[in-house]
């Protein structure tokens, strides 16, 4: 069971191709993505009304789809438009198609009833096609629930653990996080780390514009189903960061990683580490890409161990501890989606 | 769960060797297929009655086979006639055995109520051993229901989507098919295409033995479960072809493409396509098979995606459209016969 | 549905590193095994008690071990001791502790009630480290249910027809096991089998120390769940052996065969052949070695198929024969158990 009203991400906008047809599997449902002549993404269920052959083996035909089955021909609504053979066609023959926004770089999809898709409530990732940011996407494949992503991300224990040598502290271990819920709408957590007038990491000495103490900053913001944006950095200490105020020579980076449930136990996982300097620089772009990629494959050896354990051994309770909080409050707020669904 | 009382193929003849032993399963149950010292073909259930070790991995004796686990010796009957240490054999033990007919090169085998085995209800492949017929025999392996390649034949809309630039033409997914329905016995399917006074098919021109227009035939007859036979050809336009008279010149296809489940979700695929001129050259023999078999990968290619979009969404329902009169017909004769063994 | 109560071999001791951390599913549960610092065996279970992590994935602390997840460290007993950030720690946070015995190189594991676990009960493998015997461990993985390897080592009539070339002759197949049950405990079988002033087999002539007939013996014992040990040998003839005298220059061998389901189709099987001859002679134990393995990988394809039709026909019953008597004893007292946990 997936939470169905909200927006989740299909795909990053360059893995839907200009003129060929993407599979995709959300949600456990067989989603076929494509471009319509004036680029536009259009989103329909891969498999045809007819038979249930799939539409990503048929082709595009101008903003259409054509099984290349019998032939069908489904325009961008779902709608048929020609059965090959027949002149009239039942209204009923018609695939589902899904409201899509192409909006940041993402394709986000609506996978509910459509009635309720409102493009407004979609999360702002304005660093992924922003001028003044520069980031390289990311993709990875988790044979876990995607919900054991979610816990990952909200939890700040593990980084000692899990990335001794990458994104870990030990102190990082030890703080308590700060959580403030904001429940309206589908709700958000909000999570800050600020640490004033300390010496500069040294992933930031290598690029910094700027020499001296800092106030740096982790702040994340995450929303349901599996959304997480971070904004982290540094400034020269006492500039005012912490009141708002952000002087050029800051290092500043924007992080996005964002889950769409595959199906119970696999998940699809996008990624990106925008950055506001050095934007030319493609040594450092891939630089930075790599290291999170070193940090998430950390991640993703420990994940896809406990979804294996828990595949084994499913009724065994777990047991919460304090360090929890982060993950208990996303995972409050995804099942207060579900709950409103069956409601 | 299958049609069981009908004739299955097992197997062609040379796939069932003078000596060893062939495992292959049939309708969700171990077959064991080998040959008797007269060269007879034996279908024993290839699981001893012991304790269930296949008899596949045993050593044929004479007519009987025997279990190399414990040492039982079944005989072609399935009665077991030695157990090893043991002096009295209790009737009970014994495996079961299935009638087996090897007529036109295929092993045929009933697996339903052996009292319904009646041999003069199998069809007629003649052309498999005929000496005024060659033919290379053929098979396939499917990740797919049989009923969905069974759909796939009786189809001709497809031909011109799934097969472009070999067996379609657009012409060809236009033309509604005229089905005959003979509900005798299991039932039969008769479909006649006649092209009168047509220009003679590029394949055809390579190896004709005449010139000028000609009449030009397909006629479809289909049994259930799952056997297809195909007569096409070209007779000299105004010879009497339609009227059942075949000048020897008229270049004749026979064609035959059966099925039988292995499992809910795989099957058996035996074809082949014969022909009554060049008999001795094999380069068009197998020029001929190779053409069917590209053919015939498109279709899998086609029928194993449709399978598996069936498995990810097994609820959604399948919408007729008026190219599917062939599909249905068949559908409701193997309905009709499954029907029959649970009333 | 496995017996719990009782010991079962998880390893063979040098299997269990001195450093690492060994992860092994037992009985359908994740089971991590490790050293503690004086080098005795812990084992726990593979599942972090906070969010079901694999522990393997951890790091050994001392006697303890750290999840590396979250940090959550737990020590022999399972008690957790340390959760990062959290100064109490609820005594419900544990991971459950399974009582280890480590003995005869092997290590045994009580999966069942704690109270019950008494290492006296311990079937005794002497040979196995003994400075009078030699022996190779090994280790096999079966594609199988234990219960069928157990079928496979208690019955003689196998020999002749599954190791014709190996281990069997066509007159063992013949012979009667004369089988004593003692029921006490969980129980014993003895089958003995004595060759009185018989030849010497060529086996033992290749390393006899002495010459001429020969009284031979075969000893089998067997207990539940899955312990199998054989005392097989040649004495001079006339010197007493079947009396219980052993002269020196005896030939003895021990054989070790014992069976630890992992799951339902799945199976360990650790097996050695010990000698009390030639103990420095690597050739022969290595010879030794490879002889039996080359017997038993004939037996596991042969077990192994008979899984694959017991998964495919699971309803099909077994037909008792003579030659069961071994194996329909051990499964009786199998189930003895099995029937004692449920009540």
């Amino acid at each position: 069971m997936f939470v169905r009203n909200c927006w989740y991400v299909a795909a990053w906008d360059e893995e839907v191709p200009a003129e060929g047809l993407l599979a995709r599997t959300l949600l456990g449902e067989p989603v076929l993505l494509y471009r319509d002549t004036r680029g536009g993404v259009v989103a329909l269920e891969d498999r045809c009304a007819h038979r249930s052959a799939p539409l990503h083996l048929g082709r595009k035909e101008g903003d259409a789809v054509r099984c290349m089955y019998h032939g069908l021909k489904f325009d961008a609504t779902g709608a048929c438009v020609d059965i090959p053979g027949q002149s009239s066609i039942p209204p009923k023959v018609s695939v589902r198609s899904y409201p899509v926004v192409e909006r940041d770089r993402l394709v986000w999809i609506w996978m509910g009833d459509p009635a309720g898709a409102d493009a407004s409530q979609i999360v702002d990732f304005f660093w992924h096609d922003s001028p003044e940011w520069r980031m390289k996407p990311g993709y990875l494949h988790y044979q876990a629930n995607y919900k054991l992503i979610v816990d990952n991300l909200l939890d700040f224990t593990h980084l000692a653990w899990v990335h001794p040598t990458t994104l870990g502290t030990q102190s990082a271990a030890g703080l308590k996080p700060q959580i403030e819920r904001d429940d309206s709408g589908a709700g958000t957590l909000t999570i800050r780390r600020w640490y004033l007038d300390d010496d500069m990491p040294n992933l930031h000495k290598r690029v910094a514009r700027f020499e001296g103490k800092v106030d740096r900053w982790q702040i994340y913001q995450w929303s349901p189903p599996a959304l997480l944006r971070m904004d982290a950095g540094s400034a020269p200490a006492g500039t005012g960061a912490p009141e708002g105020h952000r002087v050029p020579e800051a290092l500043q980076f924007r992080h996005t990683s964002i889950q769409t449930p595959e199906t119970e136990t696999t998940s699809h996982y996008w990624f990106c580490q925008a950055r506001n300097f050095a934007l030319d620089d493609e040594a450092i772009t891939q630089k930075i890409f790599d290291d999170v990629l070193v940090a998430f494959e950390e991640d993703r050896r420990m994940i896809e161990g406990q979804q294996k354990v828990l595949s084994l051994v499913p009724e065994r309770p777990m047991i919460p501890i304090a360090a929890d909080a982060g993950l208990n409050q996303a995972r409050w707020l995804i099942d207060r989606l579900a709950r409103s669904e069956v409601a």
